[in-house]
């Protein structure tokens, strides 16, 4: 990617951030995402806590996020503590036409997944380069148990899903969950439910990057401004 | 129960344990259960290592058990460090005639599931108490992440599950991965194949405690010997 695609692409998210910080009303109760994407959505909802009082309680997805969010004086508090969220705004890796999304390139799936679970109404905010026809392209992190995880692996490896361990440096990375990541390079996915009931019958596997069912509406930056899509009710 | 049923309970499982320590030969790799059962198991197993010089890998499902098993001498390797295992014996809370079990009682069920699971064939054993015609009186847990776990008792709850938070005295039990356990009284399981699928489709499901397709035999304590149940072969 070039010089002039990247600011292109950082002025996207940038755009979506702001946007979708503004979506928040006072009194909710919210969820954050996390990634390159909501650290705009932080910066913007600190700013309008600092200056309209916004009177919010913020959930967190990952402990990267409860500390930048407490940092710009957003109020965190723990997701068992909440009796339920009303919004939560998170990025996405890949989604399709059906709204089903892959996410996990963070490396905080598990914690999304359960907190948009919880929410009344998910938001994704995407920047244009997210929306495929098929999911498959970005490889699906699969959140796995370190107990056994070679053996998980190998399990994934003969089902022709072709598993990676996530290395952070020569390290392998660790969850917030204490798990470790297989990143699945699957090229394409025919059918992502029936993938991830699948990937969720494995012993060792904890919970997997394929959210379906999930989000309501997708953010996505467009040239000038910021396109909504909707989800078509059943 | 009174103390004669006690004392036949206690001669029963010893009488299991020393029986399936038999069924371990020279060479093999071991994956070692965790329960009041397993522990008559180990002992004989330990005996053996020392009186027959038994070479033999273990593997062990909690670290309880390594624990133990380390005690009498018998050597554990890490499940990630041996490619398979032949042969895994371990207790069981309830089984059904379809040889579907619960288990976890102990709260090893993650860390079991993944043994049996890379296990070439998988032994249970069994006092004469645990042999039902239909799963369900036994409290199936299931295993979840701390992160929201408030969220997945409601769900459970609104399932109809009743789950309640295992505790150790006057703090939340937690498990060798670091999970904690939910007690889900079900009374009955109609389908239980059915019902692990929609458990682990929750997002802060860890695993849950039924055991289908695993077992390759049952071993259930008579009033004299062992009686050995063998699957059917579809």
């Amino acid at each position: 990617m070039n010089r002039a695609d990247l600011d292109r692409r950082k002025a996207e998210k940038k755009r979506l951030g702001e946007y979708a910080a503004n979506l928040v009303k006072d009194g909710m109760t919210v969820g954050l995402g996390t990634g390159s994407t909501v650290a705009f959505l932080l910066e913007k909802l600190g700013e309008r806590v600092q200056n309209e009082h916004l009177q919010i309680k913020a959930v967190s997805t990952s402990e990267a996020t409860a500390l930048a969010a407490r940092n710009l004086n957003i109020p965190v508090f723990d997701i068992n503590d909440v009796s339920t969220v009303d919004l939560t705004i998170d990025g996405v890796d890949e989604f399709d036409p059906s709204f089903n999304g892959i996410k996990g390139g963070g490396g905080a799936l598990l914690y999304e997944k359960i907190v948009a679970f919880v929410s009344d109404f998910t938001v994704w905010i995407a920047d244009s380069s997210k929306a495929v026809k098929q999911l498959g392209a970005f490889p699906l992190p699969v959140e796995v148990t370190p107990f056994g995880y070679q053996h998980t692996m190998k399990a994934l490896r003969k089902m022709g899903f072709s598993p990676e361990c996530r290395m952070s440096g020569n390290k392998k990375f660790v969850t917030d969950g204490g798990h470790y990541i297989l990143d699945c390079h699957m090229e394409k996915i025919i059918d992502p439910k029936a993938l991830s009931v699948r990937l969720n019958a494995l012993p060792g596997v904890v919970e997997n990057g394929l959210f379906i069912d999930v989000v309501d509406e997708i953010l996505i930056a467009t040239d000038q401004g910021v396109d909504i899509l909707k989800k078509k009710k059943l």
